[in-house]
């Protein structure tokens, strides 16, 4: 069997993947920000690293899986006037910012359910982690690469530049960096404009602060990830993941903090996933394409024909690699919607099927492929493509054109459930509907009624059983076997 | 109407209820200590404090209800080493601490979920609240009431006894106490056996620490509540409530540490709730009668006949009062299941009254009745007594003995709707079933089909449409107005 390669962005490089402690996993994922509801593009990032995680743990690797909860000291960026994103909402809606965290954070929960994205192992917070922050910071001061400045420190960019390399995972050069800034007002304090606050001065006004050796104030923003990613995955951890636009300045001030703390390089391998795109155009407001996730459910937005089941929407982010831009349109998840329903209708049948003394497939094959793609690089659309061979086998099975021995069909079955339900993470959306065992057993005393109608050939009745299961988007299917029904 | 009456732990008596400040209250709760599964009592109490943030809010209060996770610092009591529990379970299972608190806390919101209890409005935990926690202990130490020895500082209840009251909550003499107590062996630390740890050194070994003032280690487990109920309610604030087995020493040490830190008394109002018995005894392994969450939802215990629904269960224990022992039994939550099925009934029958041109009922007499039951200490046995009056006066009206006017008919269904949905939030199992639109379809497409069975004389056939769905617990009921159906 192949081994697991992972794109290493730091590298560029497609690389086979060896962690630090055999058969053990240490991945740390950026989190959201719980200042708003979470976005669909959030969505995807989460969902992307869902399945990496998924997978690794079908490899049978133990993973930690760390992904933080922001919920301080969010600065927008070094160019705003360094007040907390949350602090600001809180005091618009009259709230404790604490009361705002939680009401995003529970919505945040929900949201993730709903797509069936696993909790990671440990889910911490930024104000959880105060005093190892307040530490990391005294130790970057203590090492020579950070300044107070009016109660606030600041990392000295171009001094960790002198014996290290800021910019090594972004490919920025600092001469350009330095050549694009300009001073602006009030941040006369920064001994440069490249410098990044990782301790900021807050005044009375800001109802989020804690003592620190500067005084009151707060943590900067990227401070939170070297600090939590460290204390749970250790000083060099194996993955660390998030979205492509925390790869400047979030993930390379990281490197920066942890380097500049004394610690080593923070992870061996980093990825990042791509943006979504809206009817082929960015998500903007002036543009009128965003799209909500609850939009997205309901179907309640004018670009959208109809509503899609969280499941769908599952399975059609992941019918796109994670590197991979992925442009979100209503045409684009129906025809989704229709591939989403064709492979459960399979695994359906897969449960019916009769193997024989030999098979007509190859299915050890097959199964070889379909972990192929994944160990390359998490290949979800590629592996989707081989479950949709694999669908094909079962109805060619089903139909009597193939043939499967009992031992291929075990692992036909093994392979498919594993890769649908473990690795791919779908729910059945059929499955959810007949879950409810009463609306079978209806259906089934329904069909048996239409057939003694038929016996009694009274074809009136027969006829308007089936028209009425019609209108409610129930077909009934009459074969030698007998009558089936399905959803439309 | 009456006015809002609380029993007051700390004075013995019922109190009229005023709050701080004019239509606001702060309510704090002590929340489950994640290191194992939630159990049955603490649903308990955690659903009496969610009926009673739901009335505040029904009468219009705005409510900052804020219920603690203890993810650190929970001691067994003062006589234990001091080893923390989750350090304990942690090491047992090969895991990182953070990595078990947030199995449980998952765990733990799940079952709040499936009770129907509402999100606080803040749910901070212990990890989250360390700075804030040191800086309280260096406050006692400089008020005098702690000291340090070897890297712990312990509380000097003695001392604090000279000028304040310990045991004005709990009742209990100091006297008493310390003739009660005596030295163990390992405590020598102490400077008194009463002393409570409020910051406990942590040896190397023990992986759940912090740097303070004092050296590595945790804080004490009563510290927490003081410092989260105080930093997002205020010094002084509304109600503090708990289970009655924290009221000592928990809660009487908060208010020693909020007094001994130079505060205010914390709480005006301090709720317990009672406990819970399983046939008539205490749960214990040791009498065989612990029955768990998971248990008493598919009834896979000896003690029980069968499952019981989330919804049944929450309306059970609201048949007793918050403050009074609840004994659990399978016949007992029986008859409970069978008087919720009347209530939610008689919602459904009270959306299909007919009004007249009068009243023969007294809705603003019988109204009144259950504002006094909920404002008397929020006594829900008997707001429930009084809404299967409700519920008399609804089937008597649909049976034609009695009639209502139109402004009566809204009254009684705003009424009976708000106590039942939001008061108690039961949530009704017809509904859930009957959710299922498809369901409802199809039931009415046997209904029709039995129905043209009669009218062409095939009553073998409309027997037969009838017992099957009697055999599936649907049973159908003929009237003059029509069929309809039931699950049983």
């Amino acid at each position: 069997m192949s081994k697991l390669h992972i794109y290493n962005t730091l590298t560029g490089k497609k690389e086979e993947f060896k962690p630090i402690i055999e058969n053990h996993v240490g991945m740390y994922v950026c989190g959201p920000t719980v200042y708003s509801d979470v976005h669909i593009g959030n969505v995807r990032t989460f969902l992307s690293f869902d399945v990496i995680y998924r997978y690794l743990k079908f490899l049978g690797y133990s993973v930690r899986y760390v992904r933080n909860i922001t919920d301080v000291g969010h600065l927008l960026n070094d160019e705003d006037s360094g007040e907390d994103k949350i602090g600001k909402q809180a005091k618009l809606m009259n709230l404790e910012p604490m009361e705002v965290v939680q009401h995003y954070t529970n919505g945040f929960h929900d949201v993730m359910k709903a797509y069936n994205i696993t909790p990671p192992s440990i889910e911490p917070s930024a104000t959880g982690h105060l005093i190892e922050q307040i530490e990391m910071v005294q130790e970057i001061i203590d090492n020579g690469f950070a300044y107070e400045a009016g109660g606030s420190v600041y990392f000295d960019v171009e001094k960790y530049h002198e014996s290290h390399h800021y910019g090594k995972l972004s490919g920025r050069k600092i001469e350009d960096l330095l050549s694009n800034t300009r001073e602006l007002d009030g941040q006369s304090e920064k001994r440069n404009p490249l410098d990044f606050a990782i301790w900021k001065n807050a005044d009375p006004s800001h109802i989020m602060r804690w003592n620190s050796p500067w005084g009151q104030g707060f943590p900067g923003w990227h401070l939170e990830c070297t600090v939590m990613s460290t204390k749970y995955l250790g000083e060099t951890f194996d993955i660390h993941g998030g979205g492509m636009d925390l790869k400047f300045p979030h993930h390379e001030c990281e490197i920066a903090q942890s380097k500049g703390s004394g610690k080593k390089d923070p992870a061996n391998y980093w990825m990042h996933t791509n943006m979504l795109t809206m009817n082929g155009a960015k998500m903007s407001k002036s543009v009128g394409n965003v799209v909500s996730i609850e939009e997205l459910r309901t179907g309640n937005h004018e670009l959208l024909e109809k509503g899609f089941s969280e499941s769908v929407i599952r399975f059609f982010m992941l019918q796109s690699h994670y590197s991979s831009t992925l442009d979100i349109s209503s045409s684009a998840i129906s025809a989704s919607e229709k591939g989403f329903d064709r492979l459960m209708k399979a695994l359906e049948t897969m449960r019916e099927l009769k193997s024989s003394d030999s098979s007509s497939v190859d299915i050890a094959t097959w199964k070889e492929k379909c972990f192929d793609a994944m160990n390359d690089d998490f290949n979800t659309p590629i592996l989707i493509a081989h479950l949709f061979d694999g669908v094909k086998m079962i109805n060619g099975i089903a139909a009597g054109n193939e043939s499967i021995s009992s031992a291929d069909l075990e692992l036909l079955t093994q392979t498919m459930n594993g890769f649908v339900y473990e690795v791919l993470g779908l729910v059945s959306t059929q499955k959810e509907a007949t879950q409810d065992s009463v609306t079978e057993e209806l259906l089934q005393l329904l069909i048996e009624l239409r057939k003694q109608a038929k016996d009694n050939r009274n074809f009136a009745l027969a006829d308007e059983i089936r028209d009425k299961l019609m209108s409610l988007s129930i077909e009934l299917k009459d074969s030698r076997e007998g009558t089936t029904w399905e959803r439309n």
